[in-house]
């Protein structure tokens, strides 16, 4: 269709959940289907030494749990990230100025101490072995291995959200080849959160409606399981990005029962399989975008979690780091038709 | 100081310009000192086939001015992009929805055609030339061709918004390695903008006084000149983050006048000269943070533009993109000292 259909003109669009400018920019691109990565991540790096191997366990930051618990012959393990961003050794408390600092105590800018938690989950035992690679079931056990973590975590105070995130290849972030994901709990709601949900909430206020549940289009939409869909964001920031949504209303990511997680395993197989065939095996990023801890009953009904994947196929100049408005080259029906029509078997 | 003082904790900071929770967080890092760019710019890249070189004109996109006018002999062309972002060929007509598309006309998204401007500002006629190459009065030569252009597209009622950026390096998004800067013009305010100015306003209610005009602090400055200063901001996104910042109050940098320009272009070149030579010449951006083309009486005594400076140095993971909160492991104080200290001359 992309090659049939005459040349389309720029177009910015902006959707209501996160309420950002986008600039379509097809005169700036090859064809949709042209669309590869140029830096191919290699699927079986032969990596000697490497922690996150099974065998290796010592040469990590400590574990929080394995699976199955106590086993040698672990399948997933959550340990410490060694070098995190945030302390779990400063004291869980309230924000206080740095006094070391003439601007820790001003009202210019504001300061709290770095406490949070940072983790890392190792999906597989096995270095060659990356998440797309696991079965259905397998995947859904990485899912609740996120989901059992934010449940201890939630258990802190001073923790206000909990974001869970996978870099694949250098660049897209990974210092490590061996299939990770991580968990990074923070003491405030970070920025794109307020964003979203204030952008969610405006809509709600409208319209009554949750804006995620409302998202019907057939010409966005890749695929569907049981009980998730996959689509091309109306607005999306990035070419090829993907959203797998729970159909059914859900605030928080860690509500997800254990029967939906084999499902939902399956879906983003399926993704990660597209994502791979059809842009050779891209740099990626994953991201879990759920609500902040604590929301209250007026915030439910416009609060729905998704699972956002990203591609690494453009890079970020100056123009985006100035205005926060990204450019895109490729129109999310046209991504949507292509990954619609990859073919996967397995 | 860096290496005498105990370690750092992480800490989280907010400031009131851009608004955003940063994490610090040292422990990630080397000593402050010992950054290094890993893909170092080639300073002197050798191109035979440049349409941006002189006596390659016929090559590019239509010359929108030169300076000086009518010269073969020019020092500065100002032009438009082969690849522009948005279109200028587009009527200059108010939002329409797409009839193509059933989510057009949808209230659940909006879209806008993609109107605008993109030029290109080729900083030198000669490809080995780097704008920190040039002499203070160039560059404020350059500068001026930034106004000039700027002052152009002001007299067109769709535009809301001009961007002025340079990117530096591939990794830093330049496709072309002869010096050059992009002007991009958009019929929205971004969503970045929008937001650093809500910031600044809020700042402006609780204490009647201009966020940026308020910044005073000895441990962040770099360097002054006789109308300019140049900080590490108090919560820098990116490690070596500097900010160029007119001492004057004044909410529009296309308000810059002739005298000033040769001041800011030396401020100028002493910061990139110092980045280069600290930093081992890293690709970087550059970004003019002013305000929307239309702001209003009210909005005046809050709005303060200044340029803004990011190395690249760290890549961008699953953590920022989901959260829009950034990791930045060297403490602003510390960048600000190491560049005060790095010795320039020229």
């Amino acid at each position: 269709m992309a090659e049939e259909s005459p040349a389309r003109s720029s177009q910015l669009r902006k959707d209501p959940v996160t309420n950002r400018w986008v600039i379509f920019s097809p005169a700036r691109a090859k064809r949709p289907s042209d669309f590869k990565s140029k830096f191919p991540q290699n699927p079986n790096p032969n990596q000697q030494q490497c922690p996150f191997c099974i065998g290796h366990e010592h040469e990590c930051a400590p574990e929080i749990f394995r699976l199955p618990p106590d086993s040698p012959d672990w399948k997933i393990r959550v340990i410490q990230n060694l070098y995190p961003a945030l302390s779990r050794e400063i004291p869980d408390r309230p924000s206080v100025p740095n006094p070391d600092s003439d601007l820790g105590s001003a009202p210019w800018g504001r300061v709290l101490d770095g406490f949070g938690f940072h983790d890392v989950v190792i999906e597989a035992p096995v270095h060659s072995v990356q998440l797309s690679d696991l079965s259905p079931r397998e995947i859904g056990e990485v899912v609740l291995a996120y989901r059992r973590r934010i449940e201890h975590i939630a258990s802190c105070d001073s923790i206000r959200y909990v974001q869970v995130f996978k870099n694949h290849g250098a660049s897209a972030g990974a210092s490590m080849s061996h299939s990770h994901s991580q968990i990074l709990a923070l003491p405030v709601a970070p920025p794109a959160v307020s964003t979203r949900l204030g952008s969610m909430k405006e809509y709600f206020d409208k319209t009554g409606k949750c804006s995620i549940c409302e998202l019907h289009s057939e010409d966005i939409l890749i695929d569907a399981s049981s009980h998730f869909t996959s689509i091309v964001p109306f607005a999306a920031t990035f070419p090829f990005e993907i959203w797998i949504i729970p159909r059914d209303h859900s605030p928080h990511f860690h509500e997800i029962d254990s029967e939906k997680v084999v499902d939902f395993g399956g879906l983003l197989k399926l993704m990660l399989r597209k994502l791979s065939l059809q842009l050779n095996n891209p740099p990626f990023n994953f991201m879990i975008q759920t609500s902040p801890l604590h929301v209250n009953d007026s915030e439910k009904p416009y609060s729905h979690w998704f699972l956002q994947i990203v591609p690494q196929l453009t890079g970020v100049g100056g123009f985006e780091i100035g205005t926060g408005c990204y450019i895109n080259p490729v129109f999310p029906e046209d991504a949507a038709k292509v990954l619609r029509e990859v073919n996967v078997s397995f």
